[in-house]
């Protein structure tokens, strides 16, 4: 299949079609009714969104483009998925088994599973290997409706097995239509051999490891894992403010199982997005609020990890913080390579509305990226990364849970998954 | 296709093959380590399992079969979906989003939604509508590896209405792989039109459905929703001693939200299951655990309903109670039409482990629908329904979540979805 992607916008001058039948538009572009817009076509040129219009307009304005068939299903903007660990060796279903036993994750670490299992799966692949493991998982998260993916090294954590990781995610990129975009996580654990002097990894990373990833060009974000047993609070300072002076944005992983003040930390940073926050506390979600800080939400990990309790959704968009929802997709918390169950979730379990949830995993995502070319909406000019689901009433993408709805999926407005 | 159901063993003498190349074969004959056999293949003859042995031994045993590859993944029988309400008019997604904005279910029902609702529908379609609008449920049944399905009727709520939804059922079984087994739900709820005169709602089904469907032979068991609100302890055992009476064998929803003494009913009776049981005391555990009555367990609607508890799974088991998963599959609360996902919160949330979870889904379905042939098991003599899963451990089945992992499903010994 020729890579959409590749497809310079002068090569594809002709390829102008209108998608009619459509019972919602989805655009995204907020979470108001008016985004939900109904009677309307949309007409796509050169991989790019041309109108949202009715449909005698569209003929006029596109006179050559064929009209599709919608079967009235709804239309969405691609899933953003903007937090995902989708480069790994093997998935540790083991684990999964010992933690229906009561096993704590804990507990499963010290006995040599978690990350550190996954960092040795890695260690010993090769650059090609990983390319090959990762390339079905990436058609699967294509199939469930996910055009933009931010993928995380961090299953290395040495300088050579970082950039690896950080090489693959260049070359996955490049070989098939999902877009993914790549974030340094060397401060994902401290590795075993660092285990008795985790200040000569704290230097490794921001002395070594950083500047490689920023010269080689191989990250847009520097992330870091702060959580009580991982990284503390100034370590996660120093390092996200060496990965600034690299061009690097940060992103934090905050207050997933215990509160460290990790949005707060994220906030002040000016991160460009704080992730997990199940355990954030009334400050957190103030100090979220009142910055440009993302709040990316991960409700598959906590359910698979047992936990009943998540993130503060609801409270978080009526404070007035900017949500998005991602899957984490990983081989031990969260193997979940689609967002729909997430937005179920964010829905039954968190208190979003549905519509809150799909412009949660879209627009929110393209935020939590800092993606500005218009990606997650469905507006005049954004990349035409568009789904078809198979349901009549947007509402029902959350509501179907366990089944996939999607029906098909475009990038760049070449269809890449026809159901 | 022809229905696989509909060949003799006869006409299918020598429709024999054999299955090797698995990773795992799961007999699930009972939770035990020993259910999950390793080097060994399976030979199916006649519709029906020949042997699980070595390959060497298999075919000398089946010299004429060919012998297919498993791709070293998992294979299970097929899952026996113990409850649901299958057949129905129309999805009810926009209740869903009035859940997520705080409305209670009792509210919508008063607004006209909720089981009443689906009652409405239903009586203004036709049977054959009904079949049309229920077959494509099926499909999607049938490719999350279920092949045999409890399907309830309780949306009629009148004679004529009521045996409509059984014939629909009856037409549907043949029309299709997945054998559906009737259940008669006439006490499902009190319809609007007798909300004033309950007690003459219950002797109409007392009185005239139960005898209708049982002059029929339209249904096998006979199920009431005992729930304060709907239908209290004493009218659930007249409706249900009714039924025994006719010779439908008593199913019971009880205790899903509050506790009513559901369960204690229900073994007092010798019901066949009791479903739900998200608030059943430590008394009703024990008399279930005492019983033969099998305790079915449907997390999905609790997910749904945006409740963080679920039924004391771990506590029933460990009681010595018989356990089964189902998806209450339906068009309010749980339009979950496949059991993956019901693993995934079983292990997840529930603490059952992965293997008590795929036989709770398979031999516990099938005791919960006394069918005693051998079904939900991999066993010499069993019907071939099984499920060829793309994973290399069974601990993957629940693991993936949101994912479909099926690589190919048998009724009978022929295949009716191919990966």
């Amino acid at each position: 299949m020729t890579n959409p992607k590749d497809v310079t916008p002068a090569g594809g001058a002709s390829r102008a079609w209108i998608l009619d039948n459509l019972s919602e538009l989805v655009t995204c572009v907020s979470a108001d009714p008016e985004s939900v817009r109904r009677g309307v076509a949309v007409g796509v040129a050169d991989g790019r969104v041309a109108a949202i219009a009715a449909l005698p307009e569209l003929r006029s304005r596109l006179p050559d483009a064929p009209v599709l068939d919608g079967a009235g299903g709804v239309l969405t903007p691609g899933f953003v998925d903007s937090h995902s660990h989708a480069v790994f060796g093997a998935y540790r279903a083991h684990e999964f088994g010992l933690r229906t036993r009561g096993v704590p994750y804990m507990e499963i670490a010290r006995r040599g599973g978690g990350i550190v299992a996954s960092v040795r799966h890695v260690r010993a692949l090769s650059e090609d290997a990983l390319v090959e493991l990762t390339l079905p998982r990436l058609s699967e998260c294509l199939r469930y409706g996910t055009t933009t993916l931010e993928v995380k090294s961090g299953y290395g954590l040495t300088v050579a097995d970082e950039l690896k990781m950080l090489r693959a995610i260049r070359r996955l990129d490049r070989a098939q239509p999902v877009d993914l975009v790549p974030t340094f996580l060397g401060a994902h654990a401290v590795p075993p051999e660092y285990r008795e002097r985790r200040d000569r990894y704290v230097e490794l990373v921001i002395q070594e490891m950083i500047p490689a990833v920023a010269a080689g060009g191989l990250a847009r974000f520097c992330d870091v894992f702060l959580e009580p047993g991982v990284f503390d609070r100034e370590e996660a300072r120093r390092i996200l403010e060496a990965g600034m002076a690299h061009g690097l944005a940060p992103k934090l992983h905050a207050d997933e199982l215990e509160n460290s003040g990790g949005a707060e930390l994220a906030a002040e940073l000016g991160a460009v997005s704080a992730d997990h926050l199940g355990a954030i506390s009334e400050a957190g979600i103030q100090a979220l609020a009142g910055s440009s800080t993302v709040a990316t939400l991960l409700p598959a990990t906590l359910l698979l990890l047992g936990r009943r309790t998540y993130a503060p959704a609801r409270r978080l968009a009526d404070a007035g913080a900017t949500l998005a929802l991602a899957t984490d997709f990983n081989p031990g918390s969260s193997p979940a390579p689609g967002l729909p169950l997430i937005l179920t979730l964010a829905c039954s379990q968190m208190g979003l509305d549905p519509l809150e949830a799909v412009v949660a995993a879209t627009r929110g995502g393209a935020q939590a990226l800092r993606l500005e070319d218009g990606r997650g909406t469905i507006t005049a000019g954004a990349p035409a990364d568009l789904v078809l689901w198979r349901v009549p009433d947007h509402r029902e993408i959350p509501y179907h849970v366990g089944v996939n709805r999607v029906s098909t999926v475009w990038k760049r407005g070449t269809p890449v998954v026809s159901g």
